[in-house]
């Protein structure tokens, strides 16, 4: 398949004066679901099948990175009580917990599918899913195993919060986390992650659960400074975690710890729309030098987007980001954050995974806020829009 | 066509403690375009063709009583430069009237069927489209009549901004307004419209014009209060007009005016995001007894969303508003400022505009910013999507 008449293409195949590595008047060469020749549209190949893009805009699929799509129930009601005043607090999702106890793997399959055909309806073609609406061996392994169905991006995160049911004795959990659960999730799992928050988990028991995660084949990432500031982001970056989350409150030395690492910071404007928190200073971090993702964070508690396009625009309007900048986090950042280097790039090689926009550039993805600006889509070459 | 198994029916049909008049378990039986009957699926009556809600909820169609869908060309360049630190001033209209002069009258017709089938995609069954990227009299006279070859609600904003042409004599240019292009305009229009603000026309100015189109037979409507406070909300209030519009900067006797008349406050969360200015208190407005409508003000400047469900999400997030109230001022709020009663309102005898939402309340329009919950729309019983 050559799709070709593309007016913008976003290859982030980086130049020094361009991340985005941006060509005009384009085409790129689909074979066997991967990118076989990217270049000037008037030098391209011939193919079987030939898509023109109009003149329009293509950029890499999205790559979430960040997502809790398995659980039951919803909490609109919550959020309509946030909205008229009252305080986000981690403590919510013992709510969802009892909801995702309570549904059949079928109802979850059922719901996650739903989750992922709008994902891909949506121009995103890689996700991250964590566990941990489960909360015990028997369902927190099968969150694992269900979410195994769809993507290979799956995180083992029984430390989401601390059940009711071990509500007086932390540390046991922690036991059982480290122990028992991780058994039983580690086959189904890639990732290794942790809360550590006031509410969720302290430093010390984030670290127990991260290296118990290393120790058994995964490897760490890490919710933190979400609340408030912490030491988290120094506990991620110190174990060599491929991205820390959230990064609402950032202290410098938490900055210049990031900046000299490979650890990505996973932004994710969702959560501050949604909680009306502070939004982060992503102009600070990237000045700095550290590597940004962009995600949604699709969870029925603190941000229930699934749109990266919205949280583009959001990270441009009040994270100081780029246009070019808050889609390069949301495409090869994310990728970084997955230690991918298949996707969110469109160059020889990599998974054919395109996203064709109704829009001449990427600017529109921010300039156009909430419009359903994705027109097409493939995922591994294949037409699923 | 009966729609039935809704499980939550917004009908806008005012109780004392519910102004949405929400029904749960519900049917609407739709005959000629019109709805016939609306009350509990149970005591629904036998259709012809029936269909299923799945126990999702309907709303009435958005209601967008702000738009300016007619022009050239687009300002994603002045965009990205505002969110890189520019400031937002009324002058960068003068580029897109140079755009929209330059287009015929097929390539303006294409761009705006475009734009009305992303707005009923969306959900939006009724819009107000302005001139105002003409500026002369053959060029606003154009754009209002390809306005009316898709709606009613049309409006003349010949004052739009004081063209480059009329620069060193604005009075010459008002006189114009008020005079040759009104009478080449008006028989294309219902309202008569005005940018009430330094750096567009002063307060005397927007009388004069309001005046000439009342006694041309339109009805008045008026930008003011955007970029700083001023005297418009008072003029509009005292002229009987059925919308000011923006509204964010307004004083105590700004909102006692409002209070106490018929006059529309309608906010427009889309420009606040796309500008970075603050949002305006709806709170505040409705606290005090003000009408409130919320539309896009979909224009290439100041806001490019055509998302209503975008603009809900804000005004919850930043303007203080219910999700019912939200989705309230973007049906009934919006056909109050447009002074229907056929729309915006889910009742026998009125339109059959409806929307059926991916979701089980519309407390989701705001708890899932930037997804598209959009399923089926309804317009005068028409499926269009």
């Amino acid at each position: 398949m050559l799709l070709t008449n593309i007016g913008e293409l976003t290859t982030n195949v980086a130049s020094p004066l361009d991340p985005c590595g941006t060509l005009h008047d384009a085409a790129v060469l689909v074979e066997g679901g991967r990118i076989a020749w990217v270049g000037p549209a008037a030098d391209a190949p011939t193919a079987g099948e030939v898509v023109d893009a109009g003149g329009r805009a293509v950029i890499p699929g999205f790559v979430d990175s960040h997502s809790h799509l398995v659980f039951g129930g919803d909490r609109a009601a919550e959020f309509e009580a946030r909205m008229a005043g009252q305080k986000y607090a981690a403590g919510g999702i013992r709510s969802t917990v009892a909801a995702t106890r309570a549904a059949s793997d079928e109802e979850l399959r059922a719901r996650l599918r739903g989750f992922v055909d709008e994902l891909l309806a949506q121009g995103t073609t890689t996700v991250e899913i964590k566990s941990g609406y489960g909360l015990s061996v028997a369902d927190e392994e099968r969150l694992v195993r269900l979410a195994a169905e769809v993507t290979p991006e799956v995180t083992f995160l029984g430390a989401h919060v601390v059940p009711a049911e071990y509500a007086d004795d932390p540390e046991a959990y922690v036991d059982l986390v480290c122990g028992e659960m991780l058994d039983a999730c580690a086959p189904h799992s890639r990732w290794i992650d942790a809360f550590c928050e006031t509410g969720a988990f302290t430093v010390a028991q984030s670290r127990r659960i991260l290296e118990a995660g290393i120790a058994a084949g995964l490897v760490p990432r890490l919710h933190a400074s979400q609340l408030g500031p912490g030491e988290g982001v120094r506990l991620a970056v110190e174990l060599g975690a491929a991205s820390v989350d959230h990064g609402t409150y950032l202290t410098d030395a938490d900055v210049a710890a990031l900046a000299g690492s490979d650890t990505v910071l996973t932004l994710l404007p969702g959560v501050e729309f949604s909680t009306r928190q502070p939004y982060p200073d992503a102009r600070r971090l990237i000045d700095a030098g550290v590597t940004v993702a962009l995600a949604c964070d699709t969870n029925p508690g603190s941000s229930f987007t699934s749109s990266m396009a919205f949280c583009i625009a959001v990270a441009v309007r009040d994270m100081g980001m780029t246009p070019a900048e808050a889609l390069w986090a949301a495409t090869a950042g994310g990728a970084r954050a997955l230690r991918r280097d298949d996707v969110g790039v469109i160059a020889p090689g990599a998974r054919a995974d395109l996203v064709l926009l109704t829009a001449p550039t990427r600017i529109h993805l921010a300039y156009r806020p909430g419009v359903p600006l994705v027109d097409r889509v493939w995922k591994d070459g294949v037409a699923v829009r």
